[in-house]
């Protein structure tokens, strides 16, 4: 039996997501966050639009769905985000104990791997999913943006 | 002439929300952000009030301090915080661009210095002012919860 809810089809989720961050002229990043095959937060990059450097996809999604979950651990759960999330974000999930990180592109300058933030041990991770698609998004904003400047 | 506005008048208020935090059973870090004596932004650590992990007293002062000033940069103000900042608060410090960071006590274990978490190279960190009264406080918080269980 094909199972529809696959990585490739949470990160798709999240890719929606980034969509809708580079339409409102964010650094087009998205994540999902989800638990028994089942999206409990969607977010996208808006620190612009909020002037809050804090407001990234991840960091919003984190908040959500500890929301929905009525606790702070996002244990059980998996994060799908379309770049290699941040320091910031790296620190936030290791405060929340998350069982699972699924990104799509690398962030070599500013991703938490370089920068070698501490995830929480109990934290999986792995990238490289849709990685073309998810790094082209970007390639295309930062190209316009340079274009209108 | 003496000048009220210095570091430790400003600490002691970001010592007043930690204590804000002690009363609502909060671990108890405070934090305020400064600019031009000003106090812009006072917040204390809402983890578990909100459920949310990423409700550090930075955080919510670095959303703070944005708001009113307009804009997501943090240039020329100083932040000051009872406990050095973990990794996803520097990390946020990162993206801010504050130019000054002030705390009281050290955190070995999840603070930001031992964890290697990158400031953005505009930044100054200092730490160790009021340190006894700031860790205390978190101290006494931990020996009465420890009591309670």
């Amino acid at each position: 039996m094909v199972n529809p809810f696959d990585d490739t089809y949470f990160m798709k989720k999240a890719i929606q997501e980034a969509e809708l961050a580079y339409e409102k002229g964010e650094i087009p990043i998205g994540a999902v966050i989800v638990i028994d095959n089942r999206i409990i937060a969607r977010a996208h990059n808006l620190t612009e639009t909020l002037n809050d450097v804090t407001a990234h996809a991840e960091m919003q999604a984190i908040t959500a769905a500890a929301n929905f979950l009525g606790g702070k651990y996002l244990i059980n759960c998996t994060l799908y985000v379309t770049i290699e999330p941040c320091q910031m974000c790296a620190g936030a999930l290791y405060w929340s104990q998350i069982s699972n990180i699924v990104y799509g592109a690398r962030d070599l300058n500013r991703g938490c791997i370089n920068m070698k933030t501490k995830l929480h041990p109990k934290t999986q991770i792995k990238g490289g999913l849709l990685e073309e698609e998810t790094a082209n998004l970007l390639k295309r904003f930062f190209i316009e943006r340079r274009n209108l400047n």
